[in-house]
């Protein structure tokens, strides 16, 4: 499968056209932005880290019953994928409170809640990414009620399974954001990435920042973290 | 009754203990305040008018099912309310998009849209009262995910009764801010106020504004539109 047109480019992938209509490739680039892209780097190899860890937690996920626009990998930095068009709403997964909603509700940060907590936040750069809730995503016409149920229960599915598929890598899976995007078919899928640039992904053991936290506040090694999330799921026997 | 001691004040509100330990006495202040009580004034008698149109409607609300903290007006200033614990939650309820929501997502006021629009902020002034929603509220320990569906089908009780109440005396409702709190013996019943500080209400025909957005934007003549709002519920015949 070739390359055609380029499609669309994000802050860290572009998507191209294919042959077949229903499929595109999606090319990861060395790019990385944290706080609404005011920072800013570019880091030799991200891209090819991200694509290995990305498409081996999406083979896992299509093995483990969850539909998702992936399907394989082509080459150091591209993906086959299905065609999608992206719902423009980040969904965001939290184990525990971490981030900007520590800053924001001054809890501290590694606070264990006793309920899953989920985000929506409207994907639109010109408004600054604002945090909305269901209400306004359906009154913005993004999607329907019944739609942001489905995705719930998918949310809630697709956490369980990451955790566990974190933790035999001695991980444990903080927060995570995601997107879901509809197939030319109508069906809703998993699409986006899930590697360290969108999760927060601490060492069991010692709470070690295993993601882009790392780029965020400066803490160093990044690469080495990014390597060394490959390099445990690539180990994880079933 | 009488008024005992000062048990909180607010911007625009005191309570005070009664000798009955289920009951305490609300007075309102003259006293206004918008943005976050940035911008605050005094305004003559609105606290007069603002407990007429208050308790008129929670009378109103009483006697169509709706439980409220409310027993009965005792002079011009002052209700005599049952005592509740309130849950540190402001519940918004739009049925056109307005004020604040407008500006954030970039939506032109007065938009209506097909489905209610519900909103949380957490009330905390060291905070900034942020915007939060149904699963930040029960990490924070403020309520449970059962007593919010309790609530949310009250408040869409409670909305349709008010559209329906205001809609006789010839005002739109556009949106409202409403607080909850619990009984002494624990059962969750509407509590704050419901006046032109604390809603947006429009003229049906003319679009002209009876409400705080008067205050908040210089629009001027504030206690005409509030003794409007007053005279017109006074003149409501079921």
């Amino acid at each position: 499968m070739e390359r055609r047109e380029l499609l669309s480019e994000g802050n860290v992938k572009q998507v191209y056209a294919t042959d077949d209509k229903e499929m595109v490739i999606i090319h990861y680039k060395d790019t990385i932005g944290a706080f609404n892209n005011i920072k800013r780097a570019t880091i030799k190899d991200k891209g090819i880290l991200n694509n290995n860890i990305s498409a081996f937690i999406y083979e896992y996920l299509n093995a483990h019953g969850i539909r998702t626009e992936f399907i394989r990998k082509l080459n150091s930095r591209d993906q086959l994928c299905r065609k999608v068009e992206l719902i423009p709403l980040e969904f965001i997964v939290r184990n525990r409170i971490a981030g900007s909603l520590s800053a924001r509700l001054h809890i501290e940060e590694g606070k264990r809640t006793e309920n899953t907590i989920f985000d929506l936040s409207y994907k639109n750069e010109e408004f600054g990414d604002p945090l909305i809730n269901d209400h306004h995503a359906v009154a913005l016409g993004l999607v329907t009620y019944e739609e942001l149920e489905k995705i719930y229960e998918d949310l809630r599915r697709l956490n369980e399974c990451l955790k566990q598929m974190f933790l035999k890598a001695g991980i444990e899976l903080i927060d995570f954001k995601i997107e879901y995007g509809h197939t030319l078919s109508g069906e809703i899928v998993l699409a986006d990435e899930i590697t360290p640039d969108t999760c927060r992904l601490w060492d069991v053991q010692t709470g070690y920042k295993l993601d882009k936290d790392r780029f965020r506040h400066d803490l160093g090694h990044i690469m080495d973290a990014y390597k060394e999330v490959q390099d445990r799921l690539y180990a994880i026997k079933e």
